[in-house]
């Protein structure tokens, strides 16, 4: 293992050495099977059940040191844990040892013109660093999917956490190396300061791919200052477009639900489009504004109800993650794509149509990671999506986009079974 | 279309205003059927054929001034067109054209908990720039392939092939466009500066993704400066290894074709590892020798011949590209994979083994992009695949790897349809 204080004034040296130490750990547990990979982590639940006292009590000291530096109720309640959040935290262990381990997989199989035979088989991406902020339940959540994908993982979790996710650390590590898994497979970075996760973002070579977990100004600093591949999304500008031959009732349960349900969520709508030719748009924005949501629109919006006050140009590059939307009045189709394409973050879009053609259209002609038909934006989540549990929802275009959970964590390489051949 | 000459003293604004107008024609491919890409290719091909006189009249410019330069004969040569080598290029964009097309076909296919119906479609990634040096034939295979999936390009060729890559282009274009493809689809950097590759390298969100073509030197100022993610490798330090279960005459074979059919490609072996326990190493590198190979070896493999050199520690880490070999005895498979693991530059890798459970170890724990048993390494391309092309070999760990051609052009969005489900 690294000497991690021997570094302490050097966070390159730091992070370099953590990551060699991660990359060996992930040879060696890209060597384990199936079986054992879960075995681990049902260790690592039973491991966080045994050490609740500990965390709570690192938790704990987590509290009161953010009280003390006045951290919003928010906050403290994101970063709170007590039996029953802990309790959830091993039972998504034990989800996620249950799911199907992705490494492996024959992604295709053929036979080249000289005989050869030729397998992309699935295998882990490598050593993945993940910076969050917060919720100390990502320490066991991003590590146990690395883990069920034969990846390393270098975690750097936010400053107000420290207790918090060094106690989770510590029992998870306690349960995964009973079970075989080396000790360097997880790793937390062992300090807070902020030269060290730039360390972490120049590390090409080093650490294979970077997944950010938090608000926008932590995934905005490492998209512009990572030389490391970056899987996330900055922005979930979402929209829902009602077009003129949506079914009034399905139209506002949607609205409301893709809205309301819950604000603050990346996959919640940003902005209403309602087409000129629908015939009950005052329906919908009634139900929104009698459900709470302040509306902002344009012209033709406003005279809907007069409850709609203006929208300026900035709200419609603006995601609220609040009961905020801005509600566009737009003349068709082609209208429409073209406010999407405008404005759209590439998260989610979707549509409320009861014409087959408008809807294929649509999902053909929005270029976002998740196209949705007569669905709720807030559907956008690897758990609803049947992928068991998710890393994060990438809104790039290379490698993996929308929600992304075991196979997003992996590549793949080619294996190559010949007879002999030379080539001519 | 952008007035480029306006831009001429700011590259980042030329690049911005070129990626704008290619970003807005690929909007349109994406449009585009199967049969009219594929159309529209074979126009092209025509083109090319059509204007031979004006194409060999501007390499004829390019040949004389790379004589003016001093271009050595080796770089005139790659440089030279003629009726054949043009009638080639032609015939690869037919070939192209005859691919089947990536765009639309289903990945997966799956029911939600809530009854969504979720489809991964593959599409097109977007606007892919090509830094490219020397070959003009580049202009032509890299545009094919970037249409044939629906993805618009942006070229940048070398300024020793500045009149043969312009009027390539103009050809092409001209029967692209005759079939519908917006002009803005295939376009080229009209500038020589090199700040102009910088933008391109720095264009995120605008261009997105940057296939390199040429020299290492290009592929590594590539990789170091680019703020886009870049589909390359760097190195080809490809080994074979002969275990001591290998039957001798494959391996002999094997060794002199991976290094000396064309030792100047990516996938031609650049260590030859022999096993101390295989009995007939003195034969192999023996053939090696007497094919005009140089061989730098370590003691042991000294000791097998005595026109073999001393090898320095910098050979194992060195891609000759050349008749040139570094060659080590290594103790069974743990030393070998070692070497493997600490030298190779995750290329293509190879064993010679007639005992299974070998082969099945090397292909599990070998790390490469591919991995190959019983064949020879100079198979490491995309036609030698079944791939029918190939735009590059990526050794990245994510997106695509190995030899990539057309799927490792695409994305993919997922497409949700429902019948009004809110969530819960």
């Amino acid at each position: 293992m690294t000497d991690q204080t021997a570094f302490s004034a050097d966070p390159e040296a730091l992070v370099a050495g953590l990551a060699r130490d991660g990359r060996a750990a992930q040879r060696q547990l890209a060597r384990m099977s199936d079986g054992q990979k879960a075995a681990a982590l049902r260790a690592a639940a039973q491991a966080l059940r045994d050490h609740e006292a500990d965390i709570l009590h690192a938790n704990a000291k987590d509290i009161a040191a953010g009280q003390e530096r006045g951290l919003t109720g928010a906050l403290l309640d994101r970063l709170k844990l007590d039996g029953e959040r802990l309790e959830g935290i091993a039972a998504a262990l034990e989800n996620v040892a249950s799911l199907p381990d992705p490494v492996g997989e024959v992604i295709s199989k053929s036979e080249a013109p000289s005989g050869l035979d030729l397998q992309r088989v699935r295998i882990p991406i490598g050593l993945i660093g993940i910076i969050y902020e917060s919720r100390p339940n990502v320490t066991a959540d991003a590590a146990a999917l690395c883990l069920r994908s034969g990846n390393a993982a270098l975690l750097r979790g936010g400053s107000e956490a420290v207790h918090s996710n060094r106690a989770i650390l510590d029992a998870l590590t306690e349960g995964l190396t009973k079970e075989g898994v080396p000790e360097a497979a997880v790793q937390l970075l062992p300090t807070q300061d902020r030269a060290a996760v730039g360390a972490m973002l120049k590390a090409a070579g080093l650490i294979d791919m970077i997944v950010p977990r938090g608000g926008k100004s932590l995934v905005e600093r490492v998209q512009n200052d990572a030389r490391v591949p970056v899987l996330a999304h900055l922005d979930g500008i979402c929209h829902t477009y009602v077009h003129a031959a949506a079914e009034p009732g399905m139209a506002e349960k949607l609205a409301v639900n893709a809205k309301l349900r819950r604000p603050g969520i990346c996959g919640a709508m940003e902005t209403l489009l309602l087409d000129s030719q629908f015939p009950e748009s005052a329906r919908i924005v009634g139900a929104l504004l009698d459900g709470g949501c302040e509306l902002r629109g344009d012209k033709r919006a406003q005279a809907l109800d007069s409850r709609i006050v203006p929208a300026s140009p900035e709200d419609w590059d603006t995601e609220y993650l609040d009961a905020i939307l801005s509600v566009a009045v737009v003349d068709g189709m082609d209208d429409a794509l073209s406010h999407v394409a405008a404005h759209s973050s590439g998260h989610t879009d979707a549509i409320v149509t009861s014409d087959a053609d408008a809807a294929q259209r649509f999902l053909d002609e929005v270029d976002s990671a998740i196209v949705m038909v007569n669905a709720s934006s807030q559907f956008a989540d690897g758990g609803e999506f049947g992928l068991g549990a998710e890393i994060g929802i990438a809104t790039g275009r290379l490698h993996a986009r929308g929600p992304v959970a075991l196979e997003g964590l992996t590549t793949y390489k080619w294996q190559v079974r010949g007879t002999g051949q030379a080539r001519a």
